[in-house]
């Protein structure tokens, strides 16, 4: 390491120890025969003082320091002299009297402040989001991040779940929404598809007795980036086998406990309350009802559940799935698939609602071929369609699955909820625009014909 | 849970207690007036005994049970009488006296039997991967796969290193191997790359202040298969500031006792030897020795460092970089960049070699604007070129960037040397055959016409 201490570790206990301090210039002050700098690392601020007599030749070079340059201090700690310990800094009874400067890297004038005091346009901090990243305020979102990883993780390892990893260079999944396309160079005419989500490979692991799956996975999904969508995003996906909705629930309460604890220190209050769909509407015209105001929290989640296993698309004059064709039915209303009234048969999904946003969703799956083949049926997929979608998933369920079922939820907006921040932007480090476009990277962008030539594709419209 | 206990878990001790079980036909013997069945799950197999006297009618259910049927029984644990214990199964001492049974899915005859013993062609094991990965040898990989995700995690964690994500969406990185191209709708003619690794984001990050930055990232090259080569894997990712050599190697070597210790039981002997790249051309005739003869170990690490900086391409007549234009370079041979002989210039980058197979590789990087331009002018890529391909780092360079290096290792590869397998496939859930090709889910296909026409590509040639 160049450095023996970072700069949010010393204190009066380390008065006297040399020390050496690698960090950014924060601010300076020159009162001519004396320079103080606060030098920041990712841990905190530390005090320098440059002083001529200490510093000998290497006083010149702190003259030319400016905000962002980045340095090696040598020099002794010692404790401030009383009235000029600052009480708000963790190292603020210390300062650091240098007796070597080391400039690791100098720095151009940054184009903004890089403390949180500064109003900054969102392209800019996306264009130079190395410098927005500096910004206490915007880096901590990022810790957080990282911290509900851990939570996430540590909770469901010691719960016997298995981490797995599925494709990212896959086939079209059931969502519905647009794909993004990789076309391949070694089967020329043919497109990989981003996954959408997990879903059709966890229901393969169900089938392969993984039992409990789970992974925190990319999706991918180009649509139209009019509201806080962003063209991929993460999610924690999670499947298990031989469970019912209440171990769904359960699992996901305790696991939103404990990360609603270790993140914000606040004690949930579990079990979450439940809604049926139907009441959910009939009561607040919304399956997203926000309890706040009558639940007095800060934070009000809510189960919806029995959500309408179909929806009928007015304009092409059928009946689709509300989630996706692999969500089970309510018992009681299985008999009524036979019947002419499709509206309001209940399926076996749920969503967990958080302040008014849909922050995850899932349902416990068909595993009976011929109640899947009904519901296709019903949604006008036809067998050789299904069979072109889904064949290896149904082709799989023949094989012995077991009943399974799952959740997902979008890490983004639950950390920006979390975060008590708008935007999902906020919680991801490199966004893109609403024209898919990052700014920092300035992807995408035109390539060489010879790639396009490899891959046997031609470009017929361009900007 | 539709299960009171796992097939992995009831000793004598639950002798008397009734429990429901839930799992997977692994075998049966039908002796007329007495049916017994191993049943599976994740977690062993428990003998269920199923008399008709206990069973009443679901005997009936019980004689039509095959291989991989889906139950759910319920019964009494029972000490099995002496003589009749299995010392190897850790249910050995008991069985469950079936009272109930439901047959929760039946199943096809498997193509092949779930059992160890049996040869499959891989082709059939791709296909079927759901049967395969009930094989306990196939599915103890993945359980492998997680566990050292954990290893991985908790031991970077508790030093303080920051999981961030980088985007897969993104621009060409400076690897040099093939892209894989995704077509952008909303900019239509232009592409996003998907990345050959997260370097310039990783070095972005250490521009940002993150100092200690991690990823298991996945990663892409569209390569032509010859060798165990998968289109995407994945590898750890990992990046550190104001740093040398020597916190790299001893980061790394902890990290690969933790490893051998958690999944092996092995305790490995460390620092591990280091060896120039000269030497080791020298000695070996390999940049990759494999050391185990001498070293008389079953796993022997070895650093091979200072590899050279540049390769001399003879095709095109040209220096290029032995590793990627970043690396830095040894201070005492820093003035040979201003000579004619570039050979042999040695480099800041190091290998970790195991086995004789190199699993990760990484360097310090350069940080000084002057020489990097210096290394780009020698090497042929002109300013602007730069500029194009990695315009956004080099700005940022400018902002104050700290010293750093880093590391990258091959997950999947570590893994399979750790499992004592040849192929990374084995350790991949859904791996492509050499033509890219997931047979199960015969991704890549044909697309609708609608979809190209909305990304405004046309399909020059196809199969």
């Amino acid at each position: 390491m160049l450095r023996t201490h970072t700069c949010g570790q010393l204190t009066a206990h380390e008065a006297g120890t040399e020390v050496t301090l690698c960090g950014w210039v924060n601010s300076r002050r020159d009162h001519g025969k004396l320079i103080f700098i606060d030098l920041r690392d990712r841990w905190g601020l530390t005090q320098v003082t440059m002083i001529p007599r200490d510093l000998g030749d290497d006083y010149q070079k702190a003259k030319g320091l400016r905000s962002e340059f980045v340095l090696a201090v040598t020099g002794t700690v010692n404790k401030r002299p009383e009235g000029t310990v600052n009480p708000k800094m963790p190292t603020g009874e210390i300062e650091v009297i240098a007796s070597q400067l080391e400039v690791l890297n100098p720095s151009l004038t940054p184009p903004f402040e890089t403390n949180d005091d500064t109003e900054v346009t969102e392209e800019m901090r996306l264009k130079y989001r190395y410098l927005d990243l500096r910004r206490p305020k915007v880096f901590r979102n990022f810790l957080s991040r990282s911290r509900l990883y851990q939570v996430i993780r540590s909770f469901l390892n010691s719960r016997d779940f298995i981490e797995c990893e599925t494709p990212i260079l896959t086939k079209s999944t059931p969502e519905g929404a647009r794909d993004y396309l990789v076309p391949s160079r070694l089967n020329p005419g043919e497109f990989y598809a981003l996954p959408q989500s997990p879903q059709l490979f966890k229901q393969i692991f169900m089938v392969s007795g993984v039992e409990r799956y789970y992974q925190i996975a990319k999706c991918f999904r180009d649509e139209d980036l009019r509201a806080d969508r962003q063209p991929e995003f993460t999610q924690l996906d999670l499947e298990m086998s031989f469970i019912d909705e209440e171990d769904i629930y359960g699992l996901f309460e305790a696991l939103m406990a404990a990360i609603f604890k270790e993140l914000k220190g606040i004690d949930l209050k579990t079990p979450f309350p439940r809604m049926s769909h139907a009441q959910a509407m009939e009561r607040y015209q919304s399956d997203k009802p926000d309890l706040r105001k009558e639940t007095n929290t800060e934070f009000a989640f809510l189960w919806v559940t029995e959500f309408p296993l179909f929806k009928y698309n007015d304009e092409e004059k059928r009946w689709e799935s509300e989630h996706h064709p692999f969500t089970n039915v309510v018992p009681g209303d299985v008999s009524r698939l036979d019947g002419t009234d499709l509206n309001n048969i209940r399926s076996r999904a749920y969503d967990l609602v958080l302040n008014g946003t849909e922050i995850g969703s899932g349902s416990i799956r068909i595993h009976d071929q011929k109640l899947q083949e009904k519901i296709f049926s019903i949604i006008g997929i036809e067998k050789e369609e299904a069979q072109k979608r889904f064949g290896f998933l149904l082709e799989a369920f023949q094989y012995g699955a077991p009943p399974h079922g799952g959740f997902a939820f979008g890490i983004d907006r639950l950390l920006a909820i979390v975060a008590g921040q708008d935007s999902i932007r906020e919680m991801i480090a490199f966004p893109k625009t609403q024209k898919a476009f990052c700014p920092l990277s300035s992807a995408p962008s035109p390539v060489d014909k010879k790639q396009l030539e490899e891959l046997g594709i031609v470009v017929k419209k361009a900007k």
